[in-house]
């Protein structure tokens, strides 16, 4: 069993017509992850501010099941339902933690 | 005065004979500003699993005058200094949150 974190990155263009929609759906299914999931630690989304419909998401779960029991929630899976006709192009990247501080 | 939160992404390439004390004083940095500096809310560094040398930084600070008063500390000026012929590339990239969230 692997218990190290899992940290992702995801790469997300969103169609303008449709950004205001896609913000509020995705505020809602990282407010749920946060609020009903143990194993989701933290999920931080900004948008780039001279291209704002591009959308950057680093997340940090506690380990890999945790990781794939989010992808296996009510919130997520609505989430990807409600968002796919939204999001033009979405890149997945695994990365390693070096260092990640925050106050508490 | 602007009292928002200021949130950056870094982009760094790192070379790589040096990755391995371009690590050590990242991590020692992001420790020192988290510690030290109240206007620092979080930190978190990545490599790319692909490709090592790569790094991203997500950058928190709890307004524009934290972020220049971290700029302006000593141990920010001494990774800058000694990670001077470490860092290949470097961009900064504006961004604003859309939301952020964390375990406490």
């Amino acid at each position: 069993m692997c218990q190290e974190p899992v940290v992702r990155m995801a790469e997300l263009e969103i169609d303008p017509a449709k950004l205001e929609a896609y913000r509020a759906l995705l505020t809602e299914e990282i407010e749920a992850s946060l609020a009903r999931e143990h194993g989701v630690l933290s999920l931080s989304a900004v948008s780039l501010r001279n291209n704002p419909n591009q959308i950057r998401i680093l997340e940090v779960y506690a380990d890999q099941d945790a990781y794939e029991a989010h992808l296996r929630t009510p919130h997520f899976l609505n989430y990807k339902r409600e968002t796919a006709g939204m999001v033009t192009s979405l890149t997945l990247i695994d990365v390693d933690p070096i260092v990640m501080r925050a106050k508490p």
